[in-house]
Formats: C-alpha cells, sequence, structure tokens
C-alpha cells in the first residue's frame, strides 16, 4: 500500500502498533477484572494526558442489561491422578472458559468431559468460549490434547473470585475547532487473541498519538476503550443524548490487523458521511474489499446503530470476526497479526478519519471555468491521453459549486479525496475557490 | 408448495376450489344474461350473508363506455342439407361468437366461411371469439372440423336475443376494523374456460370464505364478481370517489390456475404497498416467478389504475392470459387448470393479503440490543454460521425503528413476512417491541 | 438511418450542407481576425434576417478570461538557402501554429526544430497547434517533412499582425409563442478542418433554416455561431442573467459530419430536459452510441454548466473530439466528414430539437380506459403478438395521466416520441386528450 511510504519512512506505524500488542497479549482480559485495568493503564501510558478510566459498580443497569459481578481469575487447571497438570491457565489463558464460577472437584473423565470445549475442524486450535449471563465453569482445550485424555479421576480447579465489583472502561477527549464529535470505540475484553481484539485497542491507540500530533482539528475526537456489548451499552446509556447531539461520524475499530483481506460493516443507516468515507477510502486502497451488510454485523455497532441511538457508526476492518478460520481460537495472534497488517489497518483508518476531519464544501469563485494558465496552474504543453494532474484539477473545479462536498466530488471524478486536499488548498490560495465545513 | 401443507392438511383447498369450477364450467356466460346470474347465484351460496347481485339497465354509461344489450342465447348450430348439424352449440358453447345476433338463413359454404373462426396452428382447438360492440354473427370450431366441412348449402341457425335487458355483478363486503379496504375483483363473462377464467372467481370465493374466517380483519374487504371490462368501468363509474378515499391495497384475481407458472403484474404506478406484497409473496414462493410490466397490462387494472382513478391494484397469476398456448380456447379447460394449480394460487393470494393484513410498524421499546437471554430468546449455544432462529429475531429486531412496515423489514432481512408474523407476537408479549397499522 | 429518407426525398440536407462546408474549408479561422467574420458572412446569407454580428475590443474582460489581441495573419513560411519554400502556409494553413507573432529570421537547422510541430505516429498528418495565451510562433508539419529536412540555414517568416482589434461572434435570435429560449452554440475558429469544427457551423445553419420554415414555434431559439472558449466566455458574461433566466434547454454543436459514430455527452447536471432528449433520440437512432460522462467534456459546455451558470446544455455528436485519430490534424478534412455523415447529425439534432419543442403533457379526458372502437381508433380484428399501432396508442394514453411528458412516456413505453405526436394530435381531435406545454 503507498500509504505505507507516505512520508518516505516506510513502515512508521506497523512496528510499533505490533510491539504494543505483544506487550499486551499475555494479559487476561475478561468484562471485568484487573486484565482491563492493566490494559488500559498500558494505553494510557501512550497518550498525552493518558486515558481517563471511569468504574461502574456491578448490578448498574445499561437500557435492557446489568453490568455482571467482576470477574477474578487467579489460576485454573485440571490435574490427574498423578498430580500432572493435563490443562493449565498458566500454558494459555484460553484454556478457561471466561466467567468460570470457582470449583475444586474431583471426578471422571465422563464428568469432566461436559465441562471441556475443543474444536474437531481445528484440532490444533483452542477455542475462545465464555459464559457471562450463566453461571458455569469449563475449559477449553485442543482438540489433539482432548483425545490424549484417558478415562480416569480428574480434579479440576478454578480459583477464581466471581462477585460485585465494578467495571471499567477508559476515555480519551480530544478537542477540535468544533463541538461536533468523532467516535471511535474499541473493545478491551478479549485475552490473549491478536486479530480480534488486540489489533483494535492498539491501533486506535495509534491514530490517538496521530490526532494529538495535529496542529489542530475541525471536530472534537471522543475514544473509547471498553469491554465489547455491555461496556457499549453503559457507555451509551450515560451518554446517549451527548452522542445523539454531538457525533457527526465514528467508527468500531476491530479486527484490524491482518494481511489477508480489507472489510467494510455499513451501519444501520448505510449512508451516513462514515459509511461514505469508508467505502471511499477502502475502494482506493483495496478495490476487492470485501463489503458486508447490516446483517452481517456483530459488534458494538449492534447498539450504536440501534433503534433510537441511530449513531454514525460504521466499520473497517481487516479479515472480519467470524469470517477467518482462526477467528475466536489460539490461532488468532500474533503471527497473523503482522506490523504490516496493522500499518494497512491504521492508515484504512486514518484517511477515513481524514476525510470526515476534511469534508470541507468549496465553491468556485469565478464564473465559467477559470483560466489557469494565467496562475500557472495549466501546462504548456499537454500531453494527449491519460487523465493529466491537470485534468484532475479541472474535473475538481468543474464540481465545486458550493453542494457537493469534497468527498462527494471525490467520488464524482474517481480520485481519492486526499489527493485533492492538496489541490483545493492550491485552489484556494489562488482565490479560485472558498470553503465551508460540510456538517 | 410448502404452503399447501401449512395447516398439516396436505392439498386443503384446491380440490374444494375444482369442485366448484367444475359445476360452473358448463355455464354459457357472457358480459350479460343468464350464465352471470346463474354463477352469481352458485357463488353467492359459498359465502356469508350471499353475494349482493345488482343490475345496471343496457344503455346505462360507464364513463366513456355504455352497457350494452343483454344477450339471450337460447340455441345455435349450422346443417348440412341433410339436416346434420356439422357446428352444435350443444355440445360446446364456444362455437357460438358471444354476441352473435339472430339468424336463420341457408348459404353456399363460401358464404358460410366468411362467418367462421379457426386456429390453423392449433388445429384441434375452438377459439373464444366475441364481438360486443359491433353487430355480426358467426361461429368458431376447430380447425380440423373446418377442413371437413364440404361445398355445398348450409343453414346457419342463431336462437339468441339481443336486446335491452340488464348487466350483472355481484359484491361482498367483508368488515374490518378499519374504514380503509382491500380490494378483490374478478370476472364471470367467459363461457366454458378454465385458467381465464373459471380460476379466478372461484379462487376468490374461498379467499372470502377464508376473510370470514377470520375473528377480525384490521381492514374491509371488499369483493367483486363483474363482467370484465363493462363490469369494471360500471362499478368504477358508480363508486370511484368512495374507491378513491378507500381502497389502500388490492388485487385483480385471474388466470390463477394452472401449476406451470407465477406471474406478477404491477400496478401502473408499480410501487404500491399492493405491489410490494405481490413481488415479497412470489419471490419466497417461487424465485423463477415472471415478473411483467405495465405494458404487459390487459384486464380490469386497464381501469382501475387509468389516470384519475389510481387504485393500487397489482395481479398475481400464474400463466398470465395472452402467454400459454391454450389461452381463450377450448383447450383451457379443467385439465389444465388442477387442484394443485388453484391451492397454489390461492396461497400466493392469500399470502399477498395476509401481508396487507398484518402490515403493522413495530418499534423496540429498549434502547440497544435488547438482551434477549435474559427472556429465553436467546440459543445457550449458538452455531457458527448458517442464518439461525435467533438470528433471525435479532435482525428483524434491529429494524424495529417505527419507520419500517414489517414488509419493509422482511425484504430488509430476506424472510417471508409471515414467518416474521409469530416472532412480533413474541416479541410484543415480552414487552419489546409496540406495534401500529401501516396505513 | 431511416430519418434520411423521412420526406421521401433521399438524402435532402446533407448534399446541401457538404456544399457550404466546401466553401468554408479553405478559410483561415482562428479566435479572432478576417477568417471568423468572412465564415460568419457566408453563413449570414443562409438565413433569413442574416446573423447580427457583434464585435468585442481586446482586452474587453470575460469573467476570468480577457479577450486577446486581434491575429491577422498574411503569410508564412520557412525557406531554405536556395529560396525554396520547405514549409509554405500557402499550401495548408495548418501550417502556421494560430497566433504566431510576427518574425522574419535566418537560423540554423537545431534553432528551426525548437519551432516545429509534428506528430511521429501519424507521420503523414499536420498537426493543428495554437498558442493564444503565450507568445511565440511556430510551425506545423508532416513527420515525413519535417525528416527530410536537411541541417543548413533556414529563413522563417511569419507575415501577421498580433495587435489590439476585436473578436466578433454571429447571433441569431428565432422568435416563438415564448420568451422561454432554447439554446444553440456552435464555433467559427478552427482552420481547415472538417469534423471538428466545420461540421458544427452549417449543421447549425441547416438547423436554422429549418427553424425559420416552421410556421409556429413553441419556444424562441437563440442561435450563436462564436470562438470556442473565449468566444462562449464573452457570449455567457454578456447575457448570463438573461440566459439563465429563459433558457430551457441547448446543444453546444461539434463534431456532427462524420459516418463514424454518435454520441452523446451530458450536461454537468446530466438530467436536464436536454439530457433526456439526447438520450432519447440516440437510443432511437443507434442504440450503439457513445454515451460519454461529465469526465469526458471539452468544449464549451464547460462554461455553459460551470458551477453558478448552469445552463441545461447537452452535446450530440458523431465521432467525438479527441476520440478520432483525425482530431486536430489536417486528416480531418472532407473525406472524413461526409453528406450522409452530415444528414445523420442534421436528423439527430433535429430529432432533439423537436423533442424538446413538442414536450407537451397530455391529459386523459376520460376516466377508465377510453373506447377506442367507437371512434374508429380500434381494428377490428386484432392479431395477437407484436405490438400493434392500436397497442402503442392505449400504451400512450394509458400515461396521459397529466404528470408524465410526452418525452417521458415515449421512454416508458419504448417508443420514439416523434412517432407519438401525430398519435397525440389525433387523441386531441377525438378529444380524448388535452395538452400543455411541458415547462
Amino acid at each position: 500500500m503507498e500509504a505505507m511510504t507516505e512520508d518516505g519512512k516506510g513502515m512508521c506505524y506497523g512496528l510499533q502498533i505490533h510491539d504494543w500488542a505483544k506487550s499486551l497479549f499475555p494479559i487476561t482480559r475478561s468484562l471485568t477484572g484487573a486484565g482491563v485495568r492493566e490494559t488500559l493503564a498500558f494505553l494510557s501510558d501512550k497518550v498525552q494526558g493518558g486515558l481517563e478510566v471511569d468504574e461502574v459498580p456491578s448490578g448498574s443497569p445499561a437500557f435492557d442489561w446489568t453490568v455482571p459481578d467482576e470477574w477474578t481469575i487467579r489460576d485454573a487447571w485440571v490435574e490427574d491422578e498423578h498430580g500432572n497438570r493435563v490443562i493449565d491457565f498458566q500454558a494459555h489463558n484460553l484454556h478457561i472458559v471466561g466467567y468460570s464460577e470457582p470449583v475444586d472437584q474431583w471426578m471422571d473423565l465422563e464428568e469432566l468431559q461436559k465441562h471441556l470445549y475443543s474444536l474437531p475442524e481445528q484440532p490444533d486450535a483452542i477455542p475462545y468460549v465464555t459464559s457471562y449471563y450463566e453461571r458455569r465453569w469449563g475449559f477449553c482445550l485442543t482438540h489433539n490434547q482432548r483425545e490424549q485424555l484417558k478415562p480416569g479421576r480428574y480434579r479440576a480447579v478454578v480459583d477464581a473470585d466471581l462477585e460485585p465489583g465494578v467495571l471499567n472502561y477508559g476515555e480519551l477527549v480530544i478537542p477540535g475547532d468544533s463541538e461536533q464529535e468523532v467516535l471511535l470505540s474499541t473493545y478491551v475484553c478479549h485475552p490473549s487473541m491478536a486479530n480480534n481484539e488486540l489489533s483494535g485497542p492498539v491501533v486506535t491507540t495509534a491514530i490517538a498519538q496521530w490526532l494529538q500530533s495535529l496542529p489542530r482539528r475541525c471536530y472534537t475526537y471522543r475514544i473509547i476503550f471498553i469491554p465489547e456489548t455491555i461496556g457499549s451499552l453503559v457507555y451509551l446509556s450515560r451518554n446517549v443524548d451527548h452522542l445523539k447531539q454531538r457525533v457527526v461520524a465514528g467508527f468500531n475499530v476491530t479486527c484490524i490487523g491482518d494481511e489477508r483481506a480489507y472489510s467494510y460493516l455499513p451501519s444501520r443507516a448505510g449512508d451516513t458521511v462514515s459509511d461514505q468515507a469508508a467505502k471511499h477510502v477502502l475502494h482506493h486502497i483495496d478495490p476487492d474489499c470485501y463489503r458486508y451488510t447490516w446483517l452481517d454485523r456483530g459488534s458494538d455497532e449492534r447498539h450504536y446503530c440501534a433503534p433510537g441511538v441511530d449513531l454514525p457508526i460504521a466499520t473497517i476492518m481487516r479479515s472480519k470476526y467470524g469470517e477467518y478460520p482462526e477467528y475466536h481460537t489460539s490461532l488468532d495472534d500474533l503471527n497473523l497479526v503482522t506490523p504490516a497488517g496493522l500499518e494497512g489497518g491504521y492508515w484504512a483508518l486514518r484517511r477515513a478519519l481524514e476525510v470526515v476531519e476534511n469534508n470541507v464544501v468549496p465553491t468556485v469563485t469565478v464564473l465559467g471555468e477559470p483560466q489557469l494558465g494565467k496562475r500557472g496552474l495549466y501546462p504548456n504543453i499537454s500531453t494527449r491521453g491519460s487523465t493529466s494532474a491537470t485534468r484532475v484539477l479541472m474535473n475538481l473545479l468543474t464540481h465545486c459549486d458550493g453542494e457537493h462536498t469534497l468527498l462527494d466530488i471525490a467520488d464524482l471524478i474517481g480520485q481519492p479525496m486526499w489527493e485533492l486536499l492538496p489541490l483545493v488548498k492550491q485552489l484556494e490560495e489562488h482565490g479560485l475557490v472558498s470553503v465551508r465545513q460540510a456538517v
């Protein structure tokens, strides 16, 4: 992708982002608990002013939902009669079913099997299983591992607490000229998996750094790091009026770190500026990108775009959740998510935000086609054929009618919007166009 | 078609409807006369309260048209010099050209030929010919029969009256909660032919029985049995203001009894709820159904949808008039029209009416996606892939925004609307959606 | 094309138009100067009342542009040391770069080469080069000719004036019942080239004759013969308010004389009545015609349709400028442009104007389908199948709802609008429709 070398520095973001992911990968995250706090603390260090971390008590209502008890997992294993740990949380945190209740019990293999989860079609993968809203305990393991279990007695131990506590989330507001906001949401509730989910928070953090580095921003950027589903519901239930008044665009950031594909999932409305920006960017980055529909939704957009909430939130991904074989297994690791994959995801999201941020409405200031020649904007010798730079400039100008946004124009003339930005600036300097903000 | 066994009773309607058609088949119907009255009387017996049969005198104006004289046909034949009846109305009522004036005259074969109609390409078929608005007499016969006529003298006898009388039609109003109406129109003016037209009135009568069997109806249903063209013009001219104020949907019922195809013909506007319902139903019953355009019209929709009338009347058919080889010949009989064909036509029309009747606008009552799990609406274990019942429920819920009708939603999520009805009821019972009528 | 023999006279316009082109071909036209005036004088003789020729002084502003000095070219050549004219304006007026400044100078071949223009890929073609807004001088020649130049001394002579003078244009207003106008614009600034541009003014002149021959016109027709770009800018800058108030449709007439293709280039808005008419006509004349987009624009529509001007000007062409190999070379001559090519172009443009002129909104005067039979408009015997004349009449009638224009209806029923005109007249005579003007 050209964007990777935009400022001549090669892969300037991917390696850094991948390093962050490596640091965060081993942490045992869940909806609640120490892992979420540790993750938020790590990311907080990367942004100016840090994240504001909030906590919400278990039992708090969130629209139709309730904040669950806090889960603290210390250790978990299954040992055989000889004391060998045949399944061991210390080896991989996916071995424990998320939100397992405490247990310490001897049983036959037959009884144990009722608490085991494996994938016969992916015999080398440990599946990711949770049971947030129904109390149970269980262990996940590779199918190969499971088939080696011999009849006999086993002791299952889950050393955990599942008791009233808090749910945490982090928030960062980067002010802009306008009170209107762009919302970025990403989640921090999955244990050791890389595309879904670590790619989300680490790319979002790099985006936050970029936004903070800008001399000014048109919009205010609100970035939240939350546990999926219950976290977005909690956040929405506390801020829905504010968000409905302020948010003009936004993205849910998830599955944005592998190299295999680019994907777009629309908002429920399907035609918000976020959708237009995402489609525009992905079309120019990867014309073969996947375009999903609202029927394929599956993350927090379900709540952000729910009837009555109706925020303009679209999703730009690399390989979409549920659509790649490693999804929700131990195979979704930092070999799958690469520096190049993250770099590409970063740029796709950044381009989309640049599109939103710079989506002005330009108006040409003269009647008839301007005389570019007298301003040195028209070449002395023009070559027949191929869309030259001059042609792009003239195609841009001809649509500066005060009705089309720059993004509309970019789509009309088939150019990446970010390549039109310097032309608009040039035309402004020559007094040939004036601009106003789109929203 | 699955619909046939919907209530586990197999073909519960088709055999009954076919029996009615058998009873009515031999009657000599025309625009006017005893055959129409006999047909209306038979159908009147099948519905609660019977049909209200009205009569309109010959000479009455109907917009640009005038009710013609009443035609009474008693007998008609052509006999040769030996007194053999070589063409005989008693053998098949299609042998006489509809509205033939009385005659009793000897002539040469050459002269007779001017009054004969046959189909060289379909030598075994007696064609259906009428001459309502120009006085003539004539006989129809198979081309094989015609070719056996030998030179000689023939006597042509038409024992008929063609004199001022009345035009009859039948009407049934089945009241509903609303004064808004759904109009069904079908015609009773063709002699012994089955798909066009007997399938129309018999399927419509079965639909009337079903509507009367419902504990309540949202809309009022107005069902008329009329002679084609002049009948709909008469009815319209007497009721056009009422119909324009009240009718929100409706169908012209014709050619709905063979097994070979499903067909849709739009209203002139093309996007009424009748059109949307017809397209939705046929898409789910038969994705390969024929979709005609307004240019292919040819029945009473010409008047119902005429400029200034503009009723929302669409047409659901099996094989469309003019498009099947037996059309308007003696081959359009009760072998072509079958119990299974009628059953399918019945269900297509009933489904379309169910769609109109139940086209509520559902609104979800909570913000964010509802928690289905706590209501037992979400499975404990969900399988990857395939659109599960839960997924359908969630797809339904996500569009319950108070703006989309249930039919809109069904199209958005690719489900038959009638399969969503029990889900809406379930969601209402759980207090998760409220509904209002669409129109 | 059938249209050629419409009135049974065979190619009645093409030969005449081609003759005019032959007369005008040798004249050395440019943005300004005697050639423009000579051309306007010739065309002025062909229309009743003649053209009103206006003049605008050099230095006059025209929106963002300024009228250049007037160029008078008397002679120009390059001679070798023996006095042989190796390049000679007298042999072909394309040999001189348009707007060359005066020069008389000896130089080496190497220095001369900097002032020569040829086309290596088209070695037999003299290219067309101009330098209106930057002072230079130069010669154009075939590449074969150029390769025969031997090292040595050459004298370049341009006997020309380039001094303040005037820019000329011609105008013809043909009044109609309405003050609303249809604008035709064509240009007269190219030296000896036939498709681009002589086809434009000669076809436009034939169209003017036709318009003047009509007993009455609904619209007023404004026809201007201008130098391209600066001429349309001058005209617009002097009349923009008038034009924006009055012009309801119009065409830029260019490249309308060869036989190889029909082409359509839209207005910037893309959906004006001019666009609708052009697409309709070309669809029926040549279903394989080229449909360009606004991105392919390149003539005066750039100004007529510029933001803030927004006139409804579309373009109907044969082979489009820039898209045929002879474009802007000496090969674009009167072998390429033929009587048949001009005839076809004439008819395409005339049909489009007929469509605009006759684009009434018909309203049927009766409810329900009219009874055509009693008016002799319905055949006694109708044949199954094929769209008969009666079917066309009924398809027309069914859309006479007072909302669709005749052009809309023609598109809805797939008929050329000009074939519906006599039917509308017939229906008007029978009192079945009333009409009003569309705009």
